[in-house]
């Protein structure tokens, strides 16, 4: 049995587990003040292009989310985010455990743009409603879309024009940047959101995700923020290694590139074999409508979600790779799927 | 250099390194649900001899506090912890945050006892007030002394009486479990208390702590509670992993052996010389009262915290040994301060 | 000017103030443990007929809810309510502000059902998602619609087999219970629901909203939740005065029939000029889809929220009638309102 | 039985209620946008003598606290608060229920100086404790001490010098600004401390408390926070013309002085008769000392609380006065008071 059901299945990229090894037993500072998360820093900061930025280091995406979302914005004020928004749905209200608001918005393809973001200010007009501060983008989005340059820049700027911040969940930021129809660089990013995390955990590492701060105004205080979400790990040095070597060389590109590669081998197969998908992504995930008969089968060998039914017979499945897929089990699965054929 | 300051310096226990790297590339269940954390769990539950508890795989103390009692009490109700205890002064307000106030008691040597915990009910009366109905404890405390059986079994009783949920916090369990002076049982403490941990991260892990949940009230929804404060590692193997390999034998409990006689071996030392303590610490912190010169000389080789100024001319340092301390160093130390006499 | 714009633009029914007049300098107990508040919350219960309920008198509708909500539920626990819920839109996110989702269910006329329900029910599954334990309904509905028996029976029963508790917004109680439609009887409520409050505010009162908890799992020390959220007011008698005068004899609900005759002559004269209604609302307020020329003309002697555009050169909107509505003001609406005709 | 237990045993003062009769049936616009409630806002202005601070009527003292210092802070920064500081005792833990800690200074007197504020910012150095951020102070006091000109500039310089905001409770202002020892002027504390407000609830009012902003940066938006925690009525009007009534011309004094008065006649019998005092109170509160077989002959006529036992025959009892105390009943208390002797 192998698995697509996700991007989180095996352990670390081996580099990363190597230079746990070798550093081991060095006695460092505690709590990310370890010359090993500082090197991280300055590495991302370079890559990203930017001096004026702020870069932490927390364990996990709901945490990065719920730490930055409460630390950013004020009790009355509201988070804006598409209906399919990993904060709203997937991380048991963790957002509004921290005592704040998401407006849910209807978007079809994961992706928020500025009519949907001003009608939700257009919504919220007196003190009897909350206030809109913060728009919460993912890119890629839990469907797998990504946002191109003209997209983001468009909600950048309505952002700007409104007050509100902008933050992007990037747990699968490598994948995005990595597809071949993407047109954003790392380093135009900074520029046009105010925040955003740049995710370990799904592209290589044990655990981690590096939020970026770039708006001046969101970096006072933030690691008492990380402090009080329980976020500061005592050992930070675990997290500051694995970024280190991720983005010392290429490794983490390279390893986004490959979680593509394999999902682009499956596209073009299914594609090819003529089945349709429940919503365009270029990224690592991947949403096939398959014959409820043959996603059963394929099921006897491979474990994968079953997304959404479709119609009496079909079915979209969710087909995820990552970068420890293997390429042999992305051909055995093309293999069996052309054999249902 | 060689650092004293606390006992997370270092990385893993190389056992937990290789365990990790063995199992690197098996796809397992995501969010704790995979084999290791099963097994582990299902160690820990042999270990501790009860099968009627809970056990869940967090990432640290912090994080474990305040996941823990935000969901153990309801709004209105308030814990009660000594002076020293870590959720009252070093978590940022982290318990605060989910709601709650900590009802702080002045004690000398870091324990409560009864007559701490009937005082503050004594003082919370009516819907005016929070109403007490968790106590907070930490073996070792703070500041290193250890409960004994008796005075564990007198708190346990005065929190039944009282209607108080009795909660351990065990981030340094380890070594209050292995101090000579030690008559409590792992096994024994499922009956004292209604929840604890047993502390990973400071005693051979790269992070995790083990939450032990005993009373059956408590058990409930607890992974909603662990998903919505960020606590849910999506590589929750990370976790089981290190616990299995700490508990398949007994490695968790020959590392803290290991820590507390490096601890002994300076604690020995400084008393022959003839110099007191701050409080009587059988684990693996001690606290000695040296004189300020005498600790301007070490600090050139030794790198710890000095606590609090005594006198004039005196100061509490404070020493940390751990599982990774190597006898070398302390010897080298001892050495060092004999050479000061 | 006459304003149709709310049922709160008067003060109180005088004999509310001569209540409060001729019991003013009685030196009374404080928070809500003064004789009157008792004798009121006796009467409550005996109209209700229940002796096992617990009766709590607030300030208002937003405080009512946020503090029963939050102490009813634990902190993963969420609230479903209906698109058109006071708490979901009108009260700036005072619940999110406890820490507690809601799950906004899009409904046409205001009330939840039992599909409903379900339907939220089934789209939460796991620990990754909040845990769905609260329905809230209003009634009459935010939009004056009303809930008949079987409707209500419905939901009950839906909510008790699935573990919910239910939770009644009844801030104009009293005109749903006074609607010519309405079979429900005030003594029903407390088998059907497991808390209800019955609004004074909105009919005859300075302010207050008389909160009754039936269920027994969600009463204990509720007096502690209202403290801490500023809900108990040092002269608590303020509010017992007047409920004990509104319900010591027929008044509350005299008053309520006049706001809903009120409300019936404006009706049945814009329905027989052939105007149809955005939604079927029995009670105090109403809808009606009139020209925008009209609306405009209205508008000159009467102020009145233009509620929604319905189509190029027709909007709805909203006339409120309360027990303050004098006859003549109504008729003299009705007379310009033929005038335009 | 006459009641010296509180000073909100009774209800309004007469002028209050009449105002509140003669504008009963006007219709004016809800939730503190009327016309009262803005002339009401323009007088206090008028008396503050400034224009550029912004005023908002609430129901109470507990609302009050809890909605402004969870609108002026962060979720990581604390408050400072003397050891009987109403909101770290008696409001049920509302200000921990907003997220913030109140780090507890003790104090004898009940009044923060600058040497207690300095040692709780040097205790509180870094992200893994909370960050101080607003003082809480009050006036009157809780034990009825007052605080002089120069004591207010001191503590003001140093809230100013060390990036803290200076709150004070003033549920009993009026008592403390015409106290014959007091040196302040209402219109010098808008230059003293950042928000502060005049108690109606306990001085005349039926419920009430006028809360004032003086910093700008702790302006924009409170109402949304207002709103968000239940503190907005509807009929906004009720606080709005009670206030006018109390500032229009002295009558807010006016009261007070009579209550003060009272008090003073105890505090003088008392005094001659050789009784000494648990502090210094020349407010509306007194705390004789007095044998405890004359306290039990007292509590025949007179309820009151016993505050605290001194010693073996001797207790602490409070005594308050309030604007609607009777003469007569404090000179039939001194006459059975000296029948004791």
């Amino acid at each position: 049995m192998y698995s697509f059901k996700n991007d989180y299945s095996e352990g670390a990229h081996p580099r990363l587990l190597n230079a746990l090894l070798e550093t081991n037993f060095e006695q460092v500072e505690g709590y990310g003040e370890d010359c090993y998360t500082q090197k991280a820093s300055a590495i991302l900061k370079e890559r990203i292009g930017r001096n004026d930025i702020d870069i932490h280091l927390l364990s996990g995406g709901t945490q990065t989310n719920l730490t930055a979302i409460s630390a950013f914005i004020r009790p009355h004020e509201a988070v804006i985010a598409a209906n399919t928004g990993h904060i709203l749905v997937h991380e048991t209200g963790a957002i509004e455990a921290t005592g704040h608001k998401i407006i849910a918005v209807e978007v079809g393809d994961g992706k928020l743009n500025s009519l949907h973001i001003k009608a939700a200010l257009d919504s919220h007009t007196d003190e009897h409603m909350v206030k809109p501060r913060l728009v919460y983008i993912s890119n890629p989005t839990e469907i797998g879309s990504i946002y191109n340059r003209k997209e983001l820049e468009q909600v950048s700027r309505c952002c700007r024009d409104n007050n509100l911040f902008l933050f992007m969940d990037g747990a699968r930021l490598g994948s995005a940047l990595c597809c071949e129809e993407n047109d954003l660089e790392l380093s135009e990013l900074a520029a046009l959101v105010d925040a955003f995390y740049i995710g370990g955990t799904k592209n290589g590492a044990l655990l981690g995700e590096a939020l970026v701060i770039c708006c001046d105004a969101l970096k006072q205080d933030f690691r008492f923020h990380m402090k009080q979400k329980g976020a500061l790990l005592a050992k930070g040095k675990l997290l500051g290694v694995q970024f280190l070597e991720l983005f010392r060389d290429n490794l983490y590109f390279d390893l986004a590139k490959h979680a593509n590669a394999m999902a682009g081998l499956l596209r073009e197969e299914i594609s090819q074999a003529g089945f349709g998908f429940l919503v365009h992504s270029p990224s690592n995930q991947i949403f096939p409508i398959l014959p409820d008969r043959m996603i059963s089968e394929l099921q006897k060998n491979y474990s994968f979600y079953v997304w959404s039914k479709v119609d009496m017979n079909n079915s979209a499945v969710r087909l995820v790779t990552s970068w420890a897929t293997q390429e042999e089990a992305v051909l055995a699965f093309i293999k069996d799927f052309k054999a249902l054929l």
